[in-house]
């Protein structure tokens, strides 16, 4: 099977920054297969990365290699490591980004930079693009570092909110280029919501299983596509109505509790 | 030959929803060659991808599978089509976007969507993708549901315009990022059109048949690449200078009949 | 080895143009390999194209097609250009792009351009494409054209800065989405550089072999990634901090030296 190189970046499209990543792969594994995940993570972002991945990775054939590169600590003296669930890897720097694998059955290994002719500030292209490729060739995670324990990863967790009674304080994790607003409450929570919630300003908030049920300008919430629930207006643009933005909190009141 | 699945969204590259599509594809067709024709249609904006699809799959490989999400009623009761002429393959919520096939020689399946296990929120990735995979590896359309006749396909033309003497009233059908404004008037017509037309404000607006023979600021009518003529700027922005955007309408006077 | 096309453009991703120069090229070529350089240079920025193309071509494999459509010319009498160097080649419209080939040690070839079924607007998928193809299934330079000398193609050559004493005189080539400004200093005269500069309104710019030896907010002179030296601020955007962009002038003075 074709080994295919999953690339997570916050470089953007402006930059032939992807483009050069792409170009040392092929060097070294002419035959890989290069799939773009996203490369507009806010950047320096590394928890909103992590998130992205956390909701992608089970989407890929078992046999990828997700190379993630939201670095701002490129060219000190952070870590890059290297993780192996199964037959999928994971590189990234060691900054938080892979904090959802720690507790996962996952080896992990910590990458000897000192192997790469590598300048200070693109290790994307210069170190884990060449680690990628040869991990499609079929070279083994030693070839690049040493095992290290699970509590040796830098560690920054995502905060899950519950579905509390009667109110649930949430956190806006990511907003689509629909304006739907992903939150962090797990989508496995759906059945525990009220048909309805108020936000502070009044407005409700109706729980709905898909866009289409609301009605144009409602507000829903939705078990989403990425694991999370979504606050949503069918047609319309939720983070622009609400006013919100990745990182901004958000309160939801039961309806059938007294508001205050 | 390698299968090749062509993807037309309005996910932008925002999220991982292209991703994780590419991913879904991938893990059931590891060989198949994903290209993107383009992810940024105006979202919800079904009649734009229609006319981009439309413009388009003439110029890909005869066994091209074009999967096309422009999908504001995911989750509802709305149908999935598959469209088949000759070797290529046309996957697409039935909303309209498919109209300009109905009329051409073309079979016609309803997806039985219930044989996947879908949320109700990306039917991209979770239907769509998996039968576009299996296409690329040979399955024939009844696998994925029932032949219907073309009547009952959802139909939104495009409204085209004529060169008419002395005016023509046409209207934008997209925007591109040079600014030149693509009209719905097919570019066949492009011989009736006479040397020059006047706007409504007195400015003229001369026939060219390439954007080098217009002098700066000149405003020229031309036969695009895309099927139609379009308003253009040499170097400059043609929407900006005339405050264009989709779904606006523009009127053009010969030049040499009297200006009202 | 699989044929490698690599494409540089100023399309944008809103348009189905890059997709469509994608299609026409798996058309004749179905094997091909196609990666995105970069699609967002400033439009018409010939310039601007040929310093991303000079400065990542190394990163590719030896046998890398590049195709570069940056060609406000399009339909008028403008040649389009073929160069080879070792098995790499550079295709694109005669207009300055392909200067930083020019004292290389490679061969021109001029293309036939009326051997192709071509309309005036769209050269990139209608000729650059198909040439693209053939040249990844193996045909010849001469196949599409004659033989030309050097000193025909058109040249508009990057004006390089010397780092002064006591001041340097650079212009801005490229901002990045980070907002880093890559200057008109090549990476290779970073040693000449002083430990720290001053601009003209006072503010010190710091050398650093590192983004994240930077204090926040503090601007920073880096040997980037590019081949050129670049400013930047650590997890800031610098443009934005000293109001840059392309084109921009900048003037560092010695910090050591008495600061007019």
């Amino acid at each position: 099977m074709r080994p295919i190189i999953v690339l997570l970046t916050d470089f953007g499209l402006l930059d032939p920054y992807v483009g050069q990543m792409k170009g040392v792969i092929l060097r070294e594994a002419p035959d890989a297969c290069i799939v773009d995940l996203c490369h507009e993570v806010v950047a320096h972002d590394s928890v909103q990365a992590g998130f992205l991945l956390q909701a992608s990775h089970g989407h890929f054939p078992p046999q990828s290699i997700f190379v993630s590169v939201v670095d701002p600590g490129v060219g000190s003296d952070r870590f890059i490591v290297l993780a192996q669930r199964e037959n999928q890897f994971f590189l990234a720097p060691d900054n938080g980004l892979l904090s959802f694998l720690i507790d996962e059955p996952v080896s992990w290994w910590r990458i000897d930079a000192q192997a790469f002719a590598a300048g200070n500030t693109f290790h994307g292209r210069d170190i884990f693009a060449p680690i990628a490729a040869r991990l499609a060739l079929g070279a083994t995670p030693q070839a690049f570092g040493s095992r290290v324990a699970p509590d040796t990863i830098i560690r920054h967790d995502l905060n899950w909110a519950e579905i509390g009674n009667p109110v649930v304080d949430c956190t806006v994790l990511h907003v689509d280029r629909f304006g739907n607003c992903l939150v962090n409450l797990r989508a496995e929570h759906f059945h525990e919501s009220p048909r309805t919630w108020l936000l502070d300003d009044g407005r409700s908030v109706v729980k709905a299983a898909a866009y289409a049920e609301l009605a144009p300008g409602q507000i829903g919430l939705l078990a989403g596509s990425q694991g999370v629930l979504e606050l949503a207006v069918n047609q319309g643009d939720c983070a622009r109505t609400l006013g919100l933005a990745p990182g901004l909190n958000i309160r939801l009141t039961r309806k059938d509790t007294p508001h205050p």
